[in-house]
């Protein structure tokens, strides 16, 4: 069983407890927040990135394959009556490497899209899910990172 | 349209940017992990916390109800075999306050649960969820918040 706990800290603010670490959650201020952490439906789509970027990185250790970096990008389409879920979901998953062996990195993801991954289940039930899987031999630049 | 982004820190850990908040991923060390963050999964649950909460404080805000206090805990049961989803989902919400009007405050989360909460509505899909609401006009402690 897992269990998590959220405090109320006024406004629209959240504070919550995961085994002891901390996530701050807040709305927009075009709703009434602050904007002090995340809001909380992406977090459906941090917790399906995780998820499957687990997955891939384990299964590709087991199979040997090494990589240098995994970028994973998820964009959520919302509904756009209430309520308000996830219709489309994509995942792009950036790997980084020299010769990559792209057959084994496509099964590893498909496995834990097909298989593994409970995140993923989940949201296939209400989204629309798809993902591209783009190779890259250059250092992964991240310019939205700050 | 939504946009997050992870990026592999090596070993089991990524870290995630929504909107500029970062929140790190890590899973425990029995898989492997670092226990850096918290795990994918529960994510879902705090997003699940935080949606319904931000529903009802606004919800009590626009009907004039006043609490002192909401503490939101979410369990989860996950299923036996791969893909690991929650299959029971249980929620409680303990709210603190003199006087409390009792019917709006159910009215408040039933509305949420029913027709608001699109975090709600994605895991209605494959969990059987229940919720529970706890009255208190005393101060709520929070012993596992430290």
């Amino acid at each position: 069983m897992d269990e998590i706990k959220t405090n109320w800290t006024g406004n629209m603010a959240f504070e919550a407890d995961v085994d002891g670490h901390k996530i701050m959650l807040d709305a927009g201020e075009e709703v009434g927040g602050q904007n002090k952490g995340p809001k909380p439906k992406p977090l459906l789509l941090v917790s399906l990135a995780g998820c499957t970027g687990m997955d891939v990185v384990s299964l590709l250790k087991k199979m040997r394959v090494k990589i240098d970096d995994l970028q994973i990008s998820v964009a959520g389409e919302p509904s756009e009556e209430h309520p308000i879920y996830y219709k489309k979901v994509k995942l792009t998953y950036l790997v980084k490497g020299q010769d990559l062996d792209k057959e084994k990195i496509e099964k590893a993801v498909r496995l834990s899209q097909e298989r593994y991954c409970g995140v993923s289940y989940t949201l296939q039930q209400v989204a629309e899910m798809d993902y591209e899987i783009i190779y890259s031999n250059e250092e992964i630049s991240t310019p939205s990172a700050h």
